[in-house]
């Protein structure tokens, strides 16, 4: 059965290099970068926490997408900064189109201290600074199910496969 | 009412700097880079010359994001080596979903020495050499009709906006 993998979590917790890997790890996927799919709008662009009507609109080009891909038989792997409710609707929409999908919700997480020594050591014009703790406070004020929450401050880089592992095997993190 | 150019061509003949140009003078308007979207594909990709199937996925693609965009109101422009068995079937399935909405085919053309120029001018890792001739070659053999073509061999610069608004006007480009 496919899969579609939504790899959420706040700025600079390592939402892309987790699902370019786990992409690479199937014989058929696809990856929606999400921010390519936003900025795919040019005249009147407004970025999506300032427009609920292009956020949603992006959230429909990822629905429409991942039937695509998923009809084609391939996983689909979408990295956003993806809130529960977004999902709720997403997945609504995804299966009253297709049957046997299973969609899986993963909220990477770093600790407050990690997440700020990961930005330190980015180069200087991609560090974001405080400004990475507000998506944080975002994050906690939605609510998110604990299940759905996967803390890596403490993996090694040496350990990330087991880490996309967990992320394909563990039925915690299915919709 | 909404447009949807498609602007195709051979590679080297400004496809990108043109379509870009032309999304920024709507108000509301969508690019949709071609090669961003087959390139989605990751486990299992192959050139959309080698394989149908990936290939018309990625038409699947630009049609469902296409009229995503119209009914949000938004021109698009979709940046892509499109021929014109492509362009029909594509046509097809918008028509069928949307009213109210206007194809525009454009194939940029520019004569081969120039191209060849264009070609030299770029940093080395994107220079083609002849291998852009063979995409010629290849539009050359689809018997395109004549309507569509725009060659921009003897367009300066300077003289850009008038090439924007040919391609927005003349209804020879209407599909």
């Amino acid at each position: 059965m496919n899969k579609i993998y939504i790899i959420s979590g706040p700025a600079g917790v390592g939402k892309s290099t987790t699902s370019i890997r786990l992409a690479k790890q199937f014989d058929h996927s696809a990856y929606i970068e999400g921010d390519l799919i936003n900025h795919m709008v040019i005249g009147g662009y407004l970025p999506p926490w300032e427009s609920e009507e292009l956020l949603s609109l992006t959230w429909e080009n990822f629905a429409d997408l991942s039937i695509n891909f998923v009809q084609a038989k391939k996983n689909v792997i979408i990295d956003y900064v993806a809130f529960p409710e977004e999902v709720e609707k997403f997945s609504q929409k995804i299966y009253a189109k297709v049957k046997n999908v299973e969609i899986k919700y993963v909220v990477l997480w770093v600790d407050h201290a990690e997440l700020l020594r990961r930005d330190a050591l980015r180069i200087k014009e991609h560090q974001m600074g405080v400004r990475c703790l507000e998506l944080v406070d975002e994050f906690e004020s939605k609510g998110i199910d604990k299940r759905f929450v996967y803390n890596t401050t403490n993996i090694q880089p040496s350990n990330l496969n087991e880490m996309l592992s967990n992320i394909r095997e563990n039925p915690r993190f299915n919709y």
